[in-house]
């Protein structure tokens, strides 16, 4: 296994998979990474759903334009907050369930598995088809869907990373690095 | 460097650290794991102030019930709409910054370092005092801060981890299992 930092950065989101499913003990691993995410007040305001069933998967891809690869498996990450610990989960659900995802995420890129994170939560037109599919009560939000299957293909690190200079303040924000930034930004 | 699950695993919120400065170059590399987050269409919403600046770390704790750590650095995690280089930003900007508050405890575990996630969004009581110290104009918003450092003690891994059956559904949400559980859980 690489330096944590190396894995943290070579992850990508894959959108191909082979045609073979992902064994059941390493779909165990991946739900053992999320629950290990940290929490408000550790209040563990998440549930999972995994998905292996093909005619599930395919329901789903159906219904969601931007969710219509192919991976063997999936897990949506689901808030309740009945079964969260404490009421920090009221402010925080969305925060711990997003590191949850992210876990989930890392882990399979560890264990030589491609994903995708698929936004579900804050959008109707989203969340609804997942909650119909997954059979969701009310009072189970899904935040997110994660693919998972072994990729097609690894991509080479692409020798850069996302790391930006210009998004990093030292000690405090400087009003001065922010104007000379807006006169070349080209997204501002 | 462990496997990558059982990294995930044995990461703790670090409270109490060595009287040492965190490395410039580990803080960096902190950086990079953050920029290293997925997030929605690819926006990258974040922005990030780093404070190893004792005054203005002493500045935080005295305002922040739930920050008075002596950590020897911190790293705000914020987003700026101006700067992402979407619109899905506006939708899934928690999403992708938690991702990358994420990415940063799980490199410091990697890299040997304690870290703590202090939750600023959503309360303004929160927020303000974090806005205030920094010198944020007001479309940064603070997500989180982290707390970073050499940590005082390594707890050992404690035998069990966080995962629970019962918080795992398969193929779809079962109503059966939640009846089950609801009679015997204490949360509920």
């Amino acid at each position: 296994m690489p330096d944590i930092v190396d894995l943290l950065r070579s992850r990508r989101s894959v959108r191909a998979y082979e045609d073979r499913p992902v064994a059941p003990e390493l779909l165990r691993r991946l739900l053992v990474a999320a629950m290990a995410a940290p929490s408000a007040s550790n209040s563990q305001p998440w549930e999972f759903v995994v998905i292996t069933r093909p005619a599930i998967l395919e329901r789903l891809r159906s219904k969601l334009l931007f969710a219509r690869y192919n991976a063997p498996a999936a897990i949506a990450v689901c808030a309740n907050l009945r079964i969260a610990h404490n009421s920090a989960a009221r402010h925080y659900w969305v925060q711990d369930c997003s590191a949850a995802t992210q876990n989930i995420l890392i882990a399979a890129a560890g264990l030589g598995l491609g994903s995708v994170w698929i936004g579900v939560y804050p959008l109707p037109s989203v969340m609804a088809p997942v909650r119909q599919v997954l059979a969701l009560p009310e009072d189970v939000t899904p935040l997110s869907l994660v693919y998972v299957g072994h990729p097609t293909e690894h991509e080479p690190p692409n020798g850069h990373d996302r790391y930006e200079e210009r998004r990093v303040y030292w000690e405090q924000y400087e009003p001065r690095k922010r104007r000379a930034r807006k006169k070349n930004a080209k997204h501002e």
